[in-house]
């Protein structure tokens, strides 16, 4: 039997989304911004997607702007919210320990002399409100921290930013990542008070390459690519029409999100229950991160050589992020885990279809890896 | 029955796609960047994709990266190329008939001190070599010139421009928008002598919101998104895996290209010649356009109100670039083309599958049409 835990880098697709993307390849071919009824008739499903998503989001389905993913979504948050706010101030507060997507984004935009401040969490991988209180004043011009973390779970205090921009009397836009939080917990951008907010398909067990933004009604950001008229010219090109059909269907079918939280928690608290009991293992998530992301290390094995031997027995869990591709963790470095740490983590990322059955067996699996795996390295 | 000649906007997903999006929808869902076998199974799909598109325009499948359609592709060419140049000079050559992606990113780069010189096409859409020539100079860093007019069919002379940078002592990089040449004529970079070039995998029955740039092995040009490790950092973000898969498929699925356009050039002919005895019927494409695409102006009747006569009937033309939905041509504008023949455009698209039944139901209805809708008129 197949154990995929590794639902945080890609989740299968749904059955809800491959019948509408079926449907959708057989049957839909108009592009959407054809004047005639075929073009139409791409339009109409389209809308049908975009307001299903934004229904879960709680926004106007005008405030969502389709994008190849959560990368792309991300890159036009931060650059078009920089680059629109460039007169009034050139300072960005960020963490440390963001998605790849805002990080290196950030990084380029100091090429185009914005000062960033990247704020470190503690080593519990908690981003604390008194640091992004001191980070932001009258020049910061973008705020980005995402709502859970990719690598451990954490979450951070989002919260807390809209009030803090009000205080410090900051023009800044204020954009979340919600790309591991959407579906999983609530997640209402006018609740948290942001301006922008980034979602992706792939994580709620839609197909991989579509995502979107928010933007909030009145908030304007600077494009990243140019040409027709599509997305209101936020966005141009002509619309991934399957993708966006099986994102929408997969909004659609995300389910009672309590529900699945609470499953899930169980399930987290049953299999972090029985990692404390496992000699060599250590936990890098925070305590109160979000369920379905368990970060630990198996001390003495590195990563790659742990995730070889669980893949034989048909167990896919990860070292991190997969659009790092293997590369170091800076997630972890921030944290200030000991490089030991950081060469042996290993990611559990669970879905809302996860069972106990499948906890038991990579859990039996790790433990017959360490055994193994740390006995043959003496 | 539906007649669908809008294939230049967009096109019905071939058979073979369908059977393998719905295959790779169903089966593969790991993510290409994982580092287990569920990611190495999707690699190996994007992969297979990546080498049968790069087979068909005779190049290393690794200097083609997937982006998410012609307008990123060719966005990523212009802005990647001008800004990677930018200290070698500031000078752009292109024509005032690009794809609105190619025009309005270099309408975006002269915002960033870019000076770029706008070819006119003559009056019968035609870019001459001399002018190129001309306009090329020792601080041009990028000429982008597409082979294709989307609207006219008119074929570009990109073939002397690679000789015309050489003699002009000139640094510039060489991109070919091949969007709607691709599939349809023989599209071979390294004869082109081209360093980029776009391709769309809608316009050739594949599904929308795929594309790809070729980029000539050791040439530079700096991203336009930033974040994972994908696309070897040219294109980050987790790739489209249904749609690169689609692309593929209906990239091996083009068929025999001089066969095709034999058989589409025969029912071009015909369809111009019955035309041209149509009263108030005026021939916008130039003599020697590709044979898919028949631009003319229905004088007297606006072309809305005829595409909706047409639409009546199951017939789906256009009156230009769908990505433009609806706004005036600037291609035909660029012609020098009368504002009451510009007002009356109309856009007929065949692909491969078009056949002489659906040439003569168009033609009896807009010959109807002529006669309701200008005595309607009076």
């Amino acid at each position: 039997m197949e154990i995929y835990l590794d639902n945080s880098a890609t989740t299968r697709i749904c059955s809800e989304a491959v019948r509408k993307m079926t449907y959708v390849i057989n049957n839909i071919y108009g592009n959407p911004s054809s004047l005639h009824s075929k073009g139409l008739e791409a339009e109409h499903e389209i809308t049908l997607a975009r307001k299903t998503i934004a229904d879960v989001l709680g926004v106007d389905f005008r405030e969502l702007y389709f994008t190849s993913g959560g990368t792309e979504a991300n890159n036009l948050a931060v650059f078009g919210a920089a680059r629109a706010k460039r007169r009034v101030g050139n300072r960005i507060v960020t963490t440390a320990a963001e998605h790849s997507s805002v990080f290196e984004s950030c990084k380029a935009l100091e090429d185009e002399g914005f000062e960033v401040v990247y704020l470190e969490p503690d080593e519990s991988g908690n981003i604390s409100e008194e640091d992004i209180f001191n980070a932001v004043d009258e020049k910061t011009v973008l705020v980005s921290v995402m709502i859970v973390n990719n690598e451990t779970g954490a979450i951070f205090p989002v919260e807390c930013i809209k009030n803090i921009i009000k205080k410090k009397n900051s023009p800044a836009l204020f954009h979340c990542d919600a790309v591991q939080a959407f579906g999983k917990i609530p997640v209402k951008p006018y609740r948290i008070g942001c301006d922008l907010l980034t979602v992706s398909s792939h994580k709620i067990h839609g197909p991989k390459g579509s995502g979107a933004l928010f933007v909030k009604k009145g908030t304007f950001i600077r494009p990243i690519l140019y040409g027709g008229e599509q997305e209101r010219k936020i966005r141009p090109g002509t619309e991934a029409l399957p993708l966006i059909c099986g994102f929408g269907a997969a909004a659609g079918d995300i389910g009672i999100i309590p529900k699945n939280l609470q499953a899930v928690g169980e399930l987290r608290d049953y299999t972090l229950g029985r990692l404390r009991k496992i000699e060599g293992v250590k936990i890098n998530s925070p305590e109160n991160a979000l369920p379905y992301i368990i970060n630990i290390s198996a001390v003495g094995v590195r990563s790659e050589t742990m995730l070889h031997f669980l893949e034989k027995k048909e167990i896919y869990i990860s070292s991190g992020s997969a659009c790092a591709k293997g590369k170091k963790s800076h997630v972890l470095s921030s944290m200030g885990i000991s490089p030991e740490r950081i060469d042996s983590a290993l990611r559990i990322s669970f879905s809302k279809y996860s069972s106990r059955e499948e906890a038991d067996a990579f859990l039996s699996a790790l433990e017959e890896g360490l055994g193994t795996l740390v006995r043959a390295r003496k």
